[in-house]
């Protein structure tokens, strides 16, 4: 049905910064895209910016994209499946959508991807390119709309990870709401002591910051998002309740082993998480301590760029306390001696370790 | 007591990390510093790196400095202070310690500086420049004793905040402890999970990378940590898991409004918060949404760097979810205009927040 060429069609419905992404995305891998918009205003905008081939639908489109709100989806995917071809939506959660929309064409979708620019105007047609995107097909779901969806998805640069609808809600649940409402409560408990307290903020070292950094996002779509996985959140929290509970317990029994073995467990864990990237077979982790300013990062990255050096993953540590840092760089393992020496020739040390064995 | 020149004498106790990082930083600034260690190898080796001009006790010394893990801090300082001179520590929480140290010449203080590095061998004459440097005198400390602590530790490129040691420790438990081992908690219920389902971490985005990456560090010195702060850990844990539970009863309650108002007071309040360097008079942040590749750091830093622009501050936040991320720098106010145009002229989208007015 889909086929790697281009000239087929695609439709998307609500051009903000996803729907508006995808448009791109398929424009620019030879798709006809058609979109609509509730505010005709935005379709025109993302018209004019290049997201879309036309305003309005395409009864001939083989796959709508519904990209509306969350709060709307059900209702604009039904209509969309009445008028024809498969249809799949981007919404943060899935049970309730994909349990309202009991039909053949319909395959439940999430791209793992986001911008902190809002609105069509942040649209980027390589906002998927090495992202996880999770599909969620129910035992309604067609065999060839799935396919059709995931050869889309693929196409976009997305990796694809099938879940049943209510699996994902509990998963994003763990690694995505429940960390988002924690720290959005550190930071509030900070801030109120802080009211009290004027110098509490500037003993906040890097460490505050990175556990609070993702409460600064905008908080628009969270609301609808936690009412609708409020069953999901709701376990986690009391999951995340008994778990500080255990810790409570074993402080104040002065317990120093197991406070040891939880946070070395939890160590252990953290370095083993994947980057985001899809690791490539034989990685390594380069550690170099630096003083936390820019000039040591464009420094570093310049230099291994000289060399020809492929940096997979980058990110900058900050330490537990004060303004140093760890810029930990995912590299070829083929290539980590010569990053090593060229590191050492300016004078960095760093801490070398193999991935993905 | 202190002169600002050099030739007067310290010592330092325990050379490890931060010892021998003080020992480094002092004999920088023209004193001449003497070192212990209970391992003699270990005070062997900091003066083989630079950090002591001699191995064993100095009976001249203006001050010393304990740099001992915890617990063995009181039974130092008082050994230290049996033998004359002004003695302060480095130690992580000051409750027990002052209150076993009631000597006008003592001086609980806390450096908040560390590094991925363990051991004389990450030591660093540069690692308080910048920093916030706690001091806790108590009612026994001699003013003169506190005013010549407070001279070294400002000469060490440290700025000094004054606090009574159980309200140090509050708010370290606050903005360190508690966050801490909540980011460990989280690794490690998404860690149980991910056994059960794999999936589970192609799922975690930026933001449970951020929210989780302390928990990367090594937890030797935490067990004592907690142990003696465990009043002000417990408080704490109490508080967030009070905190939590409203939060719990919001969702439970489906209350978008007090949701959004949540996340909206910990948005602003996130976005207030001072970056680790002192700030600037009159500065403003330059938020750059980037694709997450190592590339476009350094393209813009060094762009930047030629352009003469001073960068105070710099951060990757990365996105809640997927691979994109924002390049958070801090300047200079005057320069905000030149940094957006030449951000334009290479075809990056900025948007600029004024800070501090």
């Amino acid at each position: 049905m889909i086929r790697p060429g281009g000239g087929q069609r695609a439709q998307v419905v609500g051009t903000g910064l996803i729907g508006g992404s995808i448009g791109m995305a398929l424009r620019q891998r030879g798709w006809v895209v058609a979109g609509h918009d509730i505010e005709a205003t935005r379709a025109e905008r993302a018209l004019q910016l290049g997201a879309l081939d036309a305003v309005g639908y395409d009864s001939e489109a083989l796959v709508t994209f519904v990209a509306t709100p969350l709060g709307a989806v059900v209702e604009v995917a039904r209509a969309s499946l009445a008028r024809g071809g498969v249809v799949t939506d981007v919404a943060g959660i899935k049970g309730p959508i994909v349990a309202g929309l009991p039909h053949a064409n319909f395959v439940g979708g999430h791209p793992m991807a986001g911008s902190e620019q809002e609105g069509v105007e942040g649209a980027d047609p390589d906002l998927f390119e090495g992202t996880t995107w999770v599909l969620t097909p129910a035992e309604s779901t067609a065999a060839p709309a799935f396919a059709a969806v995931r050869a889309v998805v693929t196409a976009l640069g997305a990796n694809v990870v099938e879940l049943p609808a209510a699996r994902h809600d509990d998963l994003v649940a763990m690694v995505s709401h429940v960390p988002h409402l924690t720290a959005a409560t550190l930071m509030n408990m900070a801030s109120d002591a802080a009211t009290e307290h004027a110098s509490l903020l500037r003993l906040a070292a890097g460490g505050f910051r990175d556990m609070t950094r993702i409460a600064a996002g905008h908080p628009g779509i969270w609301p609808d998002i936690c009412v609708e996985n409020r069953v999901g959140i709701l376990a986690v929290i009391d999951q995340l309740a008994s778990a500080l509970g255990e810790v409570r317990r074993v402080i104040a029994g002065e317990d120093r082993g197991a406070l040891l073995a939880l946070l070395e467990r939890a160590r252990e864990a953290r370095v083993n998480l994947p980057a985001g990237a899809p690791p490539a077979d034989d990685t390594a982790e380069v550690r170099v301590p630096v003083p936390d300013r820019p000039g040591v990062v464009a420094e570093i990255t310049t230099l291994l760029g000289e060399l020809g050096i492929n940096i997979f993953d980058l990110e900058i540590a900050h330490s537990a306390e004060g303004d140093r840092g760890v810029l930990v760089l995912v590299v070829d393992a083929a290539t980590v001696e010569v990053v090593r020496s060229s590191l050492n020739s300016r004078h960095y040390r760093c801490s070398v370790r193999r991935l993905g064995q």
